[in-house]
């Protein structure tokens, strides 16, 4: 992070934004996974029922996304 | 944040807000990822209850995704 | 926090509020997670009787919520 960076330069603190960055993404994979894991089973048992199940997967996934993307920028940007 | 990006420069404490902010999501992702996981899994079991699902889903998931949000901002601007 | 920020200008003590807030969010998401999840399930299997499954979904998970906001908020504003 920017404010961090400076700090650094001054006093050697770590900047430990990549490892929080990196946790984040630790937590979408987790979460966007087992949605995707358990929707490409669900089409399998249903296939007839696939739009719904893509519905429902998107709905959720995107709201993981949306945190998970938050979380990034404002590491990147505020901290 | 702010705050302990300005101590920093005197004293070189570590910014562990990154860290949090990754284990943040480590619980969003855990959290809507089951409730996704299992809409989808619950959709292909009886896809004409689609939207009653889906309602739940969207429920419970935006509880987590709110608290989820506050810790996010919290942690960048008032810590 | 504004009290241990200060207190980090005196001493390079580390805050640890943005763990902290990490993790009340694990507690939170694990908590609505498993709620949001089964509510789905029981939903298809008994679509009739979705309004009392989201009700009692509801009751639940707003315990955790507040539980999470009230943590939140004593880790911002308190400590």
């Amino acid at each position: 992070s920017p404010a961090s960076a400076q700090d650094g330069a001054a006093t050697g603190a770590m900047d430990l934004g990549a490892i929080g960055m990196g946790i984040v993404i630790i937590g979408a994979g987790l979460g966007i996974g087992r949605i995707g894991g358990q929707a490409v089973e669900a089409i399998s048992r249903q296939p007839e029922a696939s739009g719904n199940i893509q519905t429902g997967m998107l709905i959720a996934a995107a709201l993981i996304e949306g945190a998970a993307f938050f979380g990034l920028i404002l590491i990147a940007f505020v901290l």
